[in-house]
């Protein structure tokens, strides 16, 4: 296999390790965040802010070892005046945010249920359908990612099948969060904390959205409209987006709808 | 010796590392769970959260030093398209979960017997009988995985019966988390945790049934049933879900059934 193909500018190897340390640096940050607002919010609430926490350590760990991989990958040559992949090294895989995700991805769905004030029956309900339609998703995209072009075992039509599979069980999340969060709307009627957690709702979507957009990537490079290399640095870029939204913004508006309904049930730290 | 056998396509290199990445973040993300957790139980359950706790950095540092190990094992060979052994690194080895399942097995026997209310007499009892059953299927164990097939000094009989000797000590295990539980659960009559608590019972069966399954994998090499590849990446993943299962699912359960108790006897954080 002539592994040549595979070079990058200067300026696209900084820019995706310089967005990688950003994205495990944001989540470490949030994860002192999390741990010193928890007690401002009332127990029934603060199981929300722990799997913040879980979240924020999976997500960290995560994005260290992505950096790590991508750093370790390339070698720069200095007669191309480009970074090369480096001999005998590790190549670089996007394959650890998937199985990582496993932990984020029931952990983010299971804790709104905290907040928009779920319990009994339900809870156990939407506990079992995020953990499924989550977990399917997941596993099916993983599978899908090791046919991605620009990868040594590409195949188009495999990516492509396993990736609509994956997208299947990401319309069921949506449907289900959607449901979520007017349930939880109902149930803070009269609260100022419904405008917040209302807000939620399009974060989660645009946040969403940016997933199944960076797996895609890739096609814009088979189709020939960009090269490798700006197929490689839009995908890292949209992936740690779409993780700062979808862990550290909805954690953190989850975090302030929780001390507002605990404020004004009288509670306070 | 002919290292050129031991050669993994790049998909299995890349499981193996996923794999134990998402086992080593679990690890942290739960260290941090039953951290924040803890006090949400009264004081005299408190101790089965401080032993997930210990449990918990043990798997960590265990899992990730075992990430470490394959990531140095192998290197990219281009030309086949293939990872191959590394020259002069060092080789893959399993050993370090044995030897850290000696801090694990031990905690996690124990820490049921707080949640389960056993005292006095029996507590002590327990305390001493899992430990040396624990310990000793871990040696004997630990002994055996060094005469594995594919590794270096196989030897199949001495592999089979230091695994047979490990077994009989599993069994012991078996029983007498048996009859912990049941008395566990005589002790809840009444209470809501009874369920829960109740429901370790087939989760320990089959997470530790996983581990003799996982020694036993390579065997499947031997007979030529599966290849080298086939048996470590199955054996990775099991070993992993095993970890997963019998210490973090298995922890949270008694956390939760911890919790429920409290409050049923009036505590509050």
């Amino acid at each position: 296999m002539d592994l040549s193909l595979f070079t990058v500018s200067i300026e696209a190897f900084e820019v995706v390790g310089h967005t990688l340390t950003l994205g495990y640096a944001v989540m470490a940050a949030s994860l002192l965040y999390f741990i010193l607002t928890k007690n401002s919010n009332m127990p029934k609430y603060r199981m929300s802010s722990v799997l913040s926490v879980v979240v924020m350590v999976s997500a960290l760990l995560l994005l260290y070892t992505q950096k790590q991989s991508w750093t370790a990958a390339y070698a720069f040559d200095a007669t191309a005046g480009k970074y090369v992949i480096r001999e005998g090294a590790e190549l670089f895989t996007n394959g650890f945010r998937y199985l990582n995700w496993m932990i984020d991805v029931p952990m983010l769905l299971i804790q709104i249920l905290f907040v928009a004030g779920i319990a009994g029956v339900a809870f156990r309900k939407y506990l079992f359908q995020f953990s499924v339609s989550g977990v399917l998703m997941i596993i099916t995209g993983y599978i899908g990612q090791f046919y991605e072009p620009g990868r040594v075992a590409e195949n188009m039509t495999a990516w492509l099948v396993w990736g609509f599979i994956s997208t299947v069980f990401f319309v069921w999340v949506l449907v289900l969060i959607t449901r979520v969060i007017r349930e939880g709307k109902k149930n803070m009627a009269g609260s100022k904390a419904k405008g917040i957690f209302g807000a939620i709702l399009p974060l989660f979507y645009v946040s969403w959205f940016l997933y199944p957009g960076a797996y895609l990537m890739p096609a814009l490079m088979s189709l020939g409209v960009v090269d490798y290399e700006f197929a490689i640095v839009a995908q890292q870029l949209t992936y740690t987006a779409a993780d700062i939204g979808s862990k550290v913004i909805y954690g953190a508006m989850l975090n302030i709808s929780s001390t507002i309904l605990s404020n004004e049930q009288g509670f306070s730290e």
